[in-house]
C-alpha cells in the first residue's frame, strides 16, 4: 500500500521515526494535525516560497515553517550574514557584538522599547514576561484569553498530559472582544493581577481568526494602566508580519511586553522580549538564560532579516499578496459554488467553509491541493514570506479552482442536503 | 579610565548593551558571574580551543561556551556538515531525515534509550521530563538534590524573581550522597513521588565537584524500581564528555529518562531527551513543541558530532588533558605554596583553594590567568574540549605558575594569618 502512495517516503520516514520518538512526530508538525497519509511528513530541502518532501514534490509553501520564514527559505543575503558570522563563531563564553546590535536594533524598532532580552522559543519569552510581571507588582494572577495559545509551558499549554493543579492556580481567564469579561475578571481577582496576556488578534485553534474591537484594546489598555497590570502583548506568530514596528501598532494599542520569535530571523532560532523602562529593574532579577542563547549566527540572521523587511517593504508586500491570496480563493471557491472566508491579517490568513460545520471540507481540501503542489493546511492559519510573487499566487489560485472543483464533487451532497 | 583596561572594548561594548539591557549581559555570562572590569565581557571570534575577545586578546579556553564546545570552536568537519544542510534549509513544515537519524544515534548510544526527542534548551528537556513522569505516575513530587541545577523554569531557577508560591509546591529536596535524607523523603511523600532527578556527579555553584557514591546511587535506583518513581538523570552538563554512552555507565547505575544539552552538537541549539519503552506512551501524551525544534541544521551537526566523538576517541583524551591540566595545576600551586584541588571529572574540572573560604583567590587566580591569555572561570566548573592537546595544557600551565605566583604574593599575608 505504501508504494502506491505519493507520500511513500514520507510514509517509510515515519515507520522508522515511530519506533525511536513516541508518536514518531511530535508537536505541532504530528502528522495527526494534518491529514494522516494524505500529506507529506517529511520536507527535504527548501528555496524561496517552495519546498520538496522526501518524495520529491514540490510545493508551494504557505506555511513556512509555522512562521519563521518570512524573507523565503534559504535567502540568500540572510545566509550569507549567518554564514560570515559562522566562520568567526558562534557559541563563546560571552555574548558578542551582535548581541548588543540586535538589542539596539530592537529598542529602535519598538517605540515603547526600553530593552530588549533574547533566547530560544516562544515559550521562553512568554514565561519569563510571566515571571517578570509578577516581580514587578508583586502580584500572582495572570490573565490571559480563553482558546489563545502562548506556548507549551504548564501555565499555558494547550496540552493535557503531565499536569498538575498548581500549574494552573493562579492563570484565569477572560473572553476575546468582550470587555465586560475582562473587567470582571479584574474585578474578582482587584490587587492581585499581575499581568493581562494578548495576542494582537485572535487565532484560536480551528476557527476563523478574529481581529480585536477598538473597544476590547482600549478598555484592556485603560485598565492596566489604571491598576497598575502590566500588559503583555504575545506577538509571536503576528510579530514582523503585519507591522514591522510590531503589531500594536497596527492595532493601536500599547503594551508593556511584547514577545517575538517566529518572523525575526528567518528561521533561525531565536526569540526575544522587549520592555518598557519601568519594568527594567524587575526584568534584571527574573533569570534568563540557556547554553546558546547568546548564539551569534541567529543574532546576524536576525538583524540582517530586519533589514531586509525594511530595506525591501516586504510587510506591504506581504500584505498585498494575502489579499491577492484571499480574493483569488474566495473567488475560485465562488465559481465551484462554495462560499469560503478567509480571516486574520492578509499575511497569515486562514481559511474557513462556512456551509461546513467541522474541519472535514479544509481537510479534503489541503489533500487535493497537497496533490496539486501547494502546501495548506486543514486546521491552522497560513504564512505568507516575501519570496511569493504575484506568479505564485496566481499558480496556487489556478490550482485552487481544480482543488475547489474536487472538493464540491466530492461533497456536493452534503452540500445540497444543507441547502434542503 | 575604560581606555587603560585591557578589557576597553568590553567596557565599551557593555556600556552600549547597559542602555538596551536590562542588566548589560543577563544570566550565566553575565560579569557579575566572573570578575567586573578584569575579564572579558565580549567574544569576538573563536578557533579550536581558543578564542578572542572583542579587545583581538587570545585566550585558551577553558569554559567552552560552558560547555557546548566539546570539539573546538568552528570545528571544520561539523561546520562542513552544518554548511551542507544549511544549503537545503533548516526550518520546515515537517522535521527532515536527520530528525530521524539523530533519534535513531541516540537510541543506539544509550543503553536503556527505546524513545528520543529533541528541544532547544536543557530547561526545555528537564521539564518535560518532569511532566512526562507526572504523566505516567499519575503523582505530584518531584525529588531533587538540594544545591543541584537543573535549568532556569520556575520549578527549580536558581533565581529568585518573579516566583509564586505555587511553582515550588510539589518539589522537594534531599541531600547528596545522602541515602537516608533520600529514604526519608520518600517516605514523607510515599505513593505520591512521580520523579527523582540526579545529575551524574554534584556540582553546586561555587563549591567543591562531588562524586557519587555507590551505596547512594543503588539506594536510589532500587527505590526507584520498587516505588514506581520515574528516575530522572540531569546529564546536560556531563553528558558526552565523561562517558559517550551517557554518564550514568560511568558512575554505574540506570535511569528511566535521561537529558542532554551542551556537548550534543559542538555548540549548535539542541536538547535531547530518551528514554524507557514503558514511558513512551506517557511521553506521547505531553505535549512538546517549539517554533524551530525541528531544524535540521543542528542535528545534522549534532550527528557529525557524535560521529567525531565516536571516531577519534575525543572522550579518553579529554580525559587525558584533564588529567594532565589537573595534575599541573596542583604541582604549578605547590611550587608556589598554594595548595590546590582539582574536583569533578577531568573532562569538567573545578579549582578551589582549601585555604581560602570563599572565592577570593579564585577570582584573583582567574583575573591573573585572563591577564596571561588563559580563560579560568572563578566560580563555575571548567570545559576541556577535543582540541585541547598536551601542548595547550603545558602551555596553560607555565602560564598557571606565574598566575598562583602572582596570587601568593598578593595572599601571603592572609596565608601567613591562617598559618599561625
Amino acid at each position: 500500500m505504501t508504494n502506491d502512495s505519493p507520500y511513500s517516503e514520507s510514509l517509510a520516514w515515519f515507520q522508522r521515526a515511530a519506533k525511536v520518538v513516541p508518536g514518531g512526530i511530535y508537536g505541532h508538525t504530528t502528522p495527526s494535525n494534518m491529514v494522516p497519509g494524505a500529506m507529506p511528513y517529511f520536507a527535504d530541502r527548501g528555496a524561496g516560497c517552495r519546498y520538496w518532501d522526501v518524495d520529491g514534490r514540490e510545493y508551494l509553501d504557505y506555511m513556512c515553517g509555522y512562521g519563521p520564514i518570512v524573507l523565503g527559505h534559504c535567502h540568500p543575503e540572510v545566509e550569507e550574514a549567518a554564514e560570515r558570522q559562522r566562520r568567526e563563531g558562534s557559541c563563546f563564553n560571552h555574548p558578542t557584538k551582535r548581541f548588543v546590535e540586535l538589542a539596539e536594533r530592537m529598542v529602535e524598532l519598538i517605540d515603547f522599547a526600553d530593552w530588549a532580552v533574547f533566547g530560544k522559543n516562544g515559550s521562553d519569552m512568554t514565561t519569563w514576561a510571566m515571571q517578570v510581571a509578577r516581580e514587578k507588582t508583586k502580584r500572582r494572577k495572570v490573565l490571559h484569553v480563553r482558546g489563545a495559545y502562548h506556548g507549551t509551558h504548564a501555565w499555558c499549554t494547550p496540552g493535557k498530559g503531565g499536569l498538575v493543579k498548581e500549574d494552573r492556580a493562579q492563570i484565569e481567564t477572560f473572553t476575546w472582544n468582550d470587555p465586560a469579561s475582562f473587567l470582571r475578571a479584574v474585578r474578582r481577582w482587584e490587587g492581585d493581577v499581575a499581568a493581562v496576556f494578548l495576542t494582537p488578534y485572535h487565532h484560536p485553534l480551528y476557527t476563523e481568526s478574529v481581529l480585536p474591537s477598538p473597544e476590547f484594546l482600549q478598555t484592556i489598555e485603560a485598565t492596566c494602566r489604571q491598576e497598575g497590570i502590566v500588559l503583555v502583548l504575545d506577538d509571536i506568530r503576528a510579530g514582523f508580519r503585519v507591522d514591522l514596528g510590531g503589531s500594536h501598532r497596527h492595532f493601536r494599542f500599547n503594551p508593556d511586553i511584547a514577545c517575538y520569535c517566529k518572523a525575526l530571523a528567518n528561521g533561525y532560532a531565536i526569540s526575544a522580549a522587549v520592555g518598557r523602562a519601568d519594568l527594567r529593574v524587575a526584568a534584571s532579577r527574573v533569570f534568563l538564560t540557556g547554553s546558546y542563547w547568546n548564539s551569534a549566527v541567529p543574532m546576524a540572521a536576525a538583524l540582517k532579516t530586519l533589514e531586509i523587511l525594511e530595506r525591501d517593504q516586504v510587510l506591504p508586500h506581504l500584505k498585498s499578496m494575502g489579499e491577492r491570496l484571499a480574493d483569488g480563493l474566495v473567488k475560485a471557491g465562488a465559481k465551484n459554488g462554495l462560499r469560503v472566508v478567509v480571516s486574520g491579517p492578509p499575511a497569515i490568513p486562514f481559511l474557513t467553509f462556512p456551509d461546513c460545520r467541522n474541519l472535514r471540507w479544509n481537510q479534503l481540501f489541503s489533500v487535493e491541493m497537497a496533490k496539486r503542489g501547494v502546501f495548506f493546511h486543514p486546521h491552522h492559519n497560513w504564512f505568507l514570506c516575501g519570496a511569493h510573487q504575484a506568479g505564485d499566487i496566481d499558480e496556487t489560485i489556478q490550482a485552487a479552482e481544480a482543488g475547489f472543483a474536487a472538493l464540491a464533487e466530492r461533497v456536493a451532497p452534503a452540500r445540497t442536503a444543507s441547502a434542503v
